[in-house]
């Protein structure tokens, strides 16, 4: 696809927040398995229910720009999910590993906070107000979802603090 | 490496930021000789500078953490940088090129953003006090970027509205 216009390029970033929220779709489950805290836990469970939400406002979305609903491969989204497995897979303590997937958590909700601010704005520039609406509403959402986070984190992180010791240089 | 304690976790984070960071050093030449706006390629070679001495004050903390300085593969950054590349690489309007180069980049800061807020915190909760006001002074000046892109896009996204006109769907 070129990009010759702002519409163009609206376009473009709805299709790759599009992939980045379907890619969440199953990365969340996941999650949730993963964490020790119920807290977090309910937190990405809840975060699951939000994001299929938000899936069907970009196809709302996509249908009244005139638009194919389809997804372009989010790299960026692919790599943050890649990190959030790898620490999945890590050994170590419950309480330093629910820390570490709290911190991917909020990286994927901090790319996601940038492109829909993006987008927001070009659908305002552009004088597409019901789009703008739409899309704000999901950037509201995943400000709260990352906030929600931060609360959790601070219980989490003085958990971890308490455990283990330093290790030795590998 | 296990993730035994919080310890291990800040490190963990300052080598995904060391190599996030690095990888950023050799793209951010690459972006402002993309740009068309003088104003973006300004601000994209002034963040090098600065992103070269956030480099020097990572070295810093790694000494003072008496932990390795090395990176650990940042598969985020690799995606967020990819996407960039992909932008560069794209046909399109100069004015709509710009404005999509200013979304990468502020994806980038936002991913920074998250990390380096997490690390501080860590820093913070483990006392280590002096660790922690390095790693605010980058937060600091990775929210300074991000701000000053907001700024450029301003007048770059309304430049980006008056050209082109609607594409046909592909």
């Amino acid at each position: 696809m070129k990009l010759n216009s702002l519409h163009d390029l609206l376009v473009e970033e709805l299709r790759d927040l599009y992939s980045a929220e379907n890619m969440l779709l199953k990365a969340l489950p996941r999650m949730a398995k993963a964490a020790s805290s119920e807290e977090l836990q309910a937190a990405f469970e809840e975060h699951l229910t939000q994001t299929e939400e938000q899936v069907r406002r970009l196809d709302r979305i996509f249908k009244q720009l005139g638009a194919k609903a389809k997804g372009k491969k989010c790299k960026a989204m692919e790599g943050l999910i890649e990190e959030g497995k790898e620490i999945m897979e890590q050994d170590g303590d419950e309480a330093v590993l629910d820390a570490a997937m709290i911190g991917a958590a909020q990286k994927v909700e901090h790319y996601e906070i940038a492109s829909y601010g993006t987008a927001r704005t070009f659908a305002q520039i552009l004088g597409l107000d019901d789009v703008a609406d739409l899309l704000q509403e999901t950037l509201d959402e995943e400000a709260d979802t990352d906030k929600r986070l931060t609360e959790i984190a601070e219980s989490a992180n003085y958990e971890a603090a308490t455990v283990g010791g330093e290790d030795e240089e590998e």
